[in-house]
């Protein structure tokens, strides 16, 4: 845990208590759903948590003995978690030792220190928690102070989930995002069956473009009358640019006859096309951009997607972008928040650019920066040349459920030591501190996600 | 305003009432010919100034209701004041919020806290100053101990506000600076009218190539002669090439008959070219590299140029300048100083060459990085490698001529604390400290650009 | 000397003994193999270093006239001596500043501080030394407390020195390194002619592609006998792909009829080809990323290769290597260490690389980032992700050879450094970190490259 004392103790005092606003992120809406407990302690906090099996899996273990993928299915829950206890000194240094050491001792209340030793003995006292009720799904967001919980979700995506938790009597709100890649990026391996299922999800006739786009539009407004307010998309080279006839270069693709070249050129356009859409509907616009996904061939073959070897490569925001904001970042209250993994492009490229158009916010550090030092070296460079009030908040982007409490802790505690580093270099007072705190712990993302009750 | 205290404190108050050398920067010379009193509030310290008003742009804040280009000709500028101080907490954390504040209290002696409500009060106080003697051009150039001011001119400027200076009673050294871009770049629209221009200037014939050559030789000749000492070039993507034939591509382009890729071999040639001329003629060269100019097309369109809109991109200097170095690059007494806005440029490109090439010297952080957080960056990344006299000293880089001593103070401000650290971990002593302080804060600055007078 | 205090005071006291790993070098066998004194101070101290007369270079100090390659042959070594000693100040700030001042005070007892008054006093008291047997190269490995010393050795060298070391009674432990650039890059313009001397050293007939394999494990085998256990590869722009059909490019390159194309391409595949090798035969894997070599035509034409004119280039670590790791990169047992000179890649590349495939290890802060500063970035940057048991410890990677001990004390005292800051900041707790501070000291180094004794 971080320690904190004097202007920092006292601003982390004041927004340590602050509802959670968790406008993305990766939780499955089924668990608040259903509402089940958790299985056991190895499959809730080992087995989906990329971070922690690639750290193992560069040290020597077998992803299957950690229960990873279809090869890890028959593993033991215990053996899982002795494996993961013995190796728990790799993870000296990184916030995944904080997360956990989080979760372990504030969530479940366990101050025995995790070694192999202990490793038993604390998951006998975790499988206790999970079965009584105060730890199920709903109980933990109520306890965690949660306000409210964005999903992640395709685009064909029924939000059955969703409906299930808005019909239920329980009260938190848990809200979809639309993510349509898997139906914007002719790469994508299923791209045309996904047509296909767009087509039927909405009665619109996909065999031309403008049926496309209104098949697009369809899905937005059901996304949006079921609480979501924003979208999201993934990609890894930035990269648009506006056709003058889409319909030709859609067709060719309709058909699988589309070009590599047409993939890309269609994929750059159909995100204007995006953007224009969230001019239209007022859906909040996000790109977590530079992401290499799936590096590893043999572990994709074995074990399937986001097993740890995404890996980040450098981003060209500027011109990546200048398309799309050509064509809709002067219009009023269309808002796009840009995620990197590039921290290159904090100082060169987002903060002067979120410095300047009106529609830019500046994402949260993301995925491997979401740490302590990546927190500083977020708010050394972005801050001089954005300001505050371009950033978009915290986001913990986690489908770690019991961690959540853990990520804007951490946060929290980063934006605290910022702020004092502030008043001591005599950049601004404590009073201004004390109002800059509450906006970046909550205000920022609410505002910015408009997910204002 | 940065606290400075125990070795900070006492480096400097050895080098803050040092005189001020500005070897580059873009004050407007006829206010120095002329001597005019400043207009009022707003057309001094808001309309003019890029880092203010993209900031409220990127807030929503419309560019003509802070009167800046054509559309913004009629707003009143109380108004205008106004706006900008109902958005002061917006600067929270940025050096224009440094910059403005030191301009308020060190400058105009106001000491009232800026915000809507006192924005009237404020702007008449200001208002009452602008009509005193004292705060005229000259005399707060004088009051600013400023030893000299470079100005940066166009290779086609006929440099008559120099003259006036030059003619005047008044004892202030406001010297020129050659910026011959748009006769040398073909990609700029003007490039052919520059051209007649060009030989209309110097009576030089530059229908050959050696005319167009002669003809810039005059110009620098007489941008010399008018006591410039150095040169300025603006470039978005280095690259240098030597061609074995420019007349032909020179033939071509004159023509308007060149491609993109003559105009830009053209370009890569013309640069070298200058660096052999300044081997001949000792004026220094510069190079800012790496900004990608009116990246938003609409307010380009509406406002025009430098609006706000400029954003840097990565750079390649080792491979940029290959052809230029390996040309000119041992020659002695020869000076090129670079300026990145890529600082990924400073440990990995920028202070190995600058700690190799006997021409090359570092130029000071530039542009957003010209700020507390940006120079403590700067020294980190670039002494270790380059050492302290392969820097250029400080630049404040500016056409707001009322925050010129504040610039230089952050400057200095952030030279103590550098040297305090230094000497915290013991890299050096106090006494090698209190040396290289006015070497950063002075020193270089005069030796680089060589005017010692 | 960096001042310590408190936690890491404490810290660097228990590694500052540690014996000395130094698995990768550029120290020349036949110092110990002959065990003659080192002839004068100036050819031990300054002729030598690339660090020192770059900077001296760079501000206008002839390398003639310090005697650097054939036309520095001619020069007095006192002259050279008091050349080096006037321009010390030049040094303020740098790393080797540093590591001659640890030489001459802890080496070599010399307290006078150095300057251009006090150089030939000093030249004097070091020439009485290299007299002196305690001062023979054998004299110091031991001194240092070396327990290990790598070498870097071309893949035709005979290894005549390294076995003229075995064959002495001497104990100490110097080691060969596979260096196989020269054979595998087509672009080497003696490529050619080294093919010939590799069948002549092997005995295989190279005339076909399974020749030169058969050829190149023979070396390996040869070096491996001669106490190697790491191979090393130093390539300016990261690329690998795996050829379905290199015999066919191998026989176009072999008659010299080949392209730049297949240059790269052959290149890029043997560096696959030596992976798998490494598989076969447990040699530790090296590569030195993305130095532009020799930039400067002229200081190569005249004074040679490394003359202080390589400069670093970004790289794409992630691209780059995914042919060769998908190839080899989940095989157990095979290291591959990687080090970049580019810092961006810290953390956006290498530690979620390092963090996910079991192969590799982060090389330690390189070249112009041995340094301070550039070791504190390389610890903020990497561990968060990567953790410490995927780091490679340290290398002082110095043809310096009394600069030894001073590179890893500076390596000591900044393990110390972050360690503090890590119990200071709430990280881990004093009795990790005094585990983790031997791992990062000697631990890492020695396992990694399979040193253990």
């Amino acid at each position: 845990m971080q320690h904190l004392t004097g202007t920092a103790a006292t601003l982390y005092d004041e927004i340590q208590g602050l509802p959670i606003v968790s406008p993305h992120g990766h939780c499955a809406p089924e668990w608040f759903a259903a509402d089940d407990p958790f299985p056991d302690p190895a499959t809730l906090l080992v087995v989906p948590d990329h971070y922690v099996f690639r750290m193992l899996y560069s040290q020597g273990v077998s992803l299957a003995d950690l229960g990873v993928g279809t090869p890890g299915k028959g593993a033991d829950p215990r053996q899982i978690f002795r494996l993961f206890a013995r190796h728990w000194p790799l993870f000296l240094g990184t916030p995944s030792r904080f997360w956990m050491s989080y979760v372990l001792t504030q969530t479940l209340g366990i101050e025995t220190p995790l070694s192999e030793e202990t490793a038993d003995e604390i998951y006998d006292r975790i499988a206790e928690k999970l079965v009584d009720p105060a730890f199920r799904p709903r109980a933990l967001f109520d306890q965690f102070g949660i306000e409210v919980l964005a999903t992640t979700d395709g685009a064909l995506d029924d939000l059955s989930h969703h409906q299930a938790i808005t019909n239920s009597t329980w009260t938190g709100r848990v809200v979809p995002t639309f993510r349509p890649d898997n139906v914007l990026d002719p790469s994508d391996p299923d791209f045309l069956k996904n047509l296909g299922r767009l087509a039927m999800h909405t009665g619109e006739d996909v065999s031309s473009f403008d049926g496309f786009l209104a098949a697009l539009r369809a899905r937005r407004a059901f996304f949006k009358a079921m609480g979501a307010t924003a979208t999201d998309h993934a990609i890894e080279v930035i990269h648009t640019a506006w056709l003058e006839d889409p319909e030709r270069v859609y067709q060719r693709l309709r058909k699988g006859m589309g070009s590599e070249t047409d993939a890309r050129a269609f994929y750059g356009h159909m995100l204007i096309e995006m953007a224009q859409m969230s001019v239209e509907d007022g859906l909040v616009m996000q790109i977590h951009g530079g992401s290499r996904r799936n590096t590893n061939a043999a572990v994709m073959d074995q074990f399937g997607r986001d097993k740890g070897a995404d890996i980040p490569i450098a981003v060209d925001w500027v011109r990546g972008l200048e398309a799309l904001l050509n064509r809709v970042g002067n219009t009023p209250d269309f808002t796009l928040i840009l995620f990197t993994l590039d921290e290159t492009t904090y100082a060169r490229e987002l903060a002067p650019m979120a410095g300047h158009w009106p529609c830019l916010r500046i994402g949260p550090p993301w995925w491997f920066h979401d740490s302590a030092a990546g927190i500083a070296r977020y708010f050394d460079q972005v801050v001089e040349t954005a300001g505050y009030w371009n950033l978009a908040g915290f986001n913990d982007d986690t489908r770690a459920f019991l961690s959540i409490p853990a990520r804007h802790d951490m946060w929290r505690r980063g934006v605290a030591l910022h702020l004092e580093q502030q008043v001591a270099r005599g950049v601004f007072g404590l009073a201004d501190a004390r109002e800059i705190a509450p906006l970046l712990a909550v205000d920022l993302a609410r505002d910015t996600y408009r997910l204002t009750t």
